[in-house]
């Protein structure tokens, strides 16, 4: 789908549902709210759709306040951002329930085309970024639209920290400051508003750093104990994994989290060469090269044996030292 | 002193200081090498001065192995970057003694324009940014000069999360990733090497967290011991403030460290309102309104008294709450 193909879909249909994955972050509700905002502009009925609660941190986002879960009523079209399948969306029904027309729009490598329109561009830093190009010099990029344009950049590359970051990306970013967005006023509500749970979780995680590998490999967990004692929630749990992937020699970092019912999510980074996605694939996770996560039907300690081995043979393997 | 003058001094000259402040960091390492970089490159003899210990993160930066200590040699023109006044620079000699022309080129708004030629702009994000804008078009700006001009800028804006952030020096940023600069790659040495160290120490002060003026005031402290315990240095030490300063509620954050002789150092941070310069202003220090440190010549448990007193009676001026 091109520039064309959309604003001819947006000009011969009234009704857009925007919608994104579950555990949203601020890439997912960053574009789905600047695109709600800009078809409320262009006079159509736009409704943003997320199946699950909003991370305080993101309810600053002009619009947030709109967005609701899953409905039943049904739309002209169906707009998807940031999936790169139909289960990411989490919803109960087949996808034309929601809309006449499927449309796609992603930059994840692994996306699997599922919309009857499929905008996918893995070069893009994020889907705001996608959802920019869109709407620049078609849609008056307002205020609004600029605050969730930015903040889905800033998000998805980490404030500029990683690999995704390109020449285009910063333009973007400039020209967004140029519209009136703070980025310390964006950087102080999505990176910089620690709990003083989150405190507290940090300080009894750190103690569980474990290294393997010859240092390359570095771990942490979190027990459903842990979080109770530091009155924390899985949000104030968000970015720790990152302690382990910045110790200088480590390449991968993988967080265990206890959950209910004897599962356990792990949750990748790496630094340089290895790709996490691959590895959190063999547990039929998914990802970036650089930031995966799978969910394993296993106890944490279970859970930790299993993956921690799979990682070590992924060290080995990419090192080529198996061959020796 | 505009560009016009700069190129007629370097043009009239053959020989270059370029110097930065003790206690370096991003933006004095990065412009002073930029500039070293360029002035060789212009056929000029350029020597890179910073009269202190370059911290091991810098030291991928090109050219970080010509930077030398003070010298008794004498150049026909300092250059002093970054600097607000002469004691900055931590040298032993009056300036004229290095150079028989002195040039002051700097963004800080405290500057007292000490230099035969000053370029002083305090809209400049970093001095990597008003370097890039002396060299724009009149020197080539190579990989080397860009990867310093780049990490000046990420330093001292945070990695575009503080107010200084603007479209001027995004639009620079985008041009030097442009020039072949990897964003994640510059990310990883300046701000994502944590030593285990440095770990093991932000265990510790995360202990020492303590709250004042109804949350809004948040400090930490640093003792001898316990920088003896982690086996760490002050470089290790880098970035702990922040998270005081990034609890939810917090306006200014303080940390204290302990050092030889009675002697304690103090680090500002503000979110919002406080101006921390004035605050470090009333003992001798000094900085930017959001950032900004002194040193007291008492014992930690005194300074930690007197400092915290001086931080409520600001923020109870700043909020005119005293009036009430």
């Amino acid at each position: 789908m091109d520039i064309a193909a959309f604003y001819e879909l947006v000009e011969k249909n009234h009704s857009f549902m925007i919608a994104s994955h579950v555990a949203p972050d601020g890439d997912s509700i960053g574009s789905v709210l600047a695109l709600t905002l800009a078809l409320l502009k262009l006079g159509k009925k736009a409704v943003p759709v997320i199946n699950d609660n909003i991370p305080k941190k993101y309810r600053f986002l002009p619009g947030s306040n709109f967005i609701i879960k899953e409905t039943s009523e049904k739309y002209d079209v169906l707009i998807a951002l940031d999936c790169g399948d139909i289960e990411r969306l989490g919803f109960n029904r087949p996808l034309k329930e929601y809309g006449t027309i499927v449309v796609n729009i992603d930059h994840h490598k692994s996306n699997i085309y599922f919309g009857d329109l499929n905008l996918v561009d893995s070069s893009a830093s994020s889907v705001g970024e996608i959802i920019y190009r869109l709407l620049d010099g078609k849609v008056e990029i307002d205020f609004d639209i600029a605050l969730n344009i930015f903040t889905s950049i800033i998000t998805d590359t980490g404030s500029i920290r990683y690999s995704n970051t390109t020449p285009a990306s910063l333009k973007i970013l400039a020209k967004l400051v140029d519209k009136g967005v703070r980025p310390d006023y964006v950087s102080r509500q999505v990176f910089e508003r620690r709990s003083l749970a989150s405190i507290l979780l940090l300080k009894s995680v750190l103690n569980t750093l474990e290294f393997s590998a010859d240092g390359k490999i570095a771990s942490l967990f979190i027990t459903k104990d842990m979080l109770k004692a530091a009155d924390a929630d899985e949000e104030d749990a968000d970015g720790i994994i990152n302690y382990a992937r910045e110790i200088e020699g480590v390449e991968v970092a993988v967080l265990f989290k206890e959950y209910e019912d004897g599962l356990t999510k792990v949750g990748f980074r790496s630094n340089e060469w290895v790709d996490v996605s691959m590895l959190a694939a063999e547990f039929n996770g998914g990802g970036h090269p650089r930031a995966a996560g799978c969910q394993i039907k296993l106890p944490l300690e279970e859970t930790k044996e299993i993956v921690l081995n799979a990682v070590k043979l992924a060290i080995l393997e990419d090192t080529g030292e198996r061959c020796n």
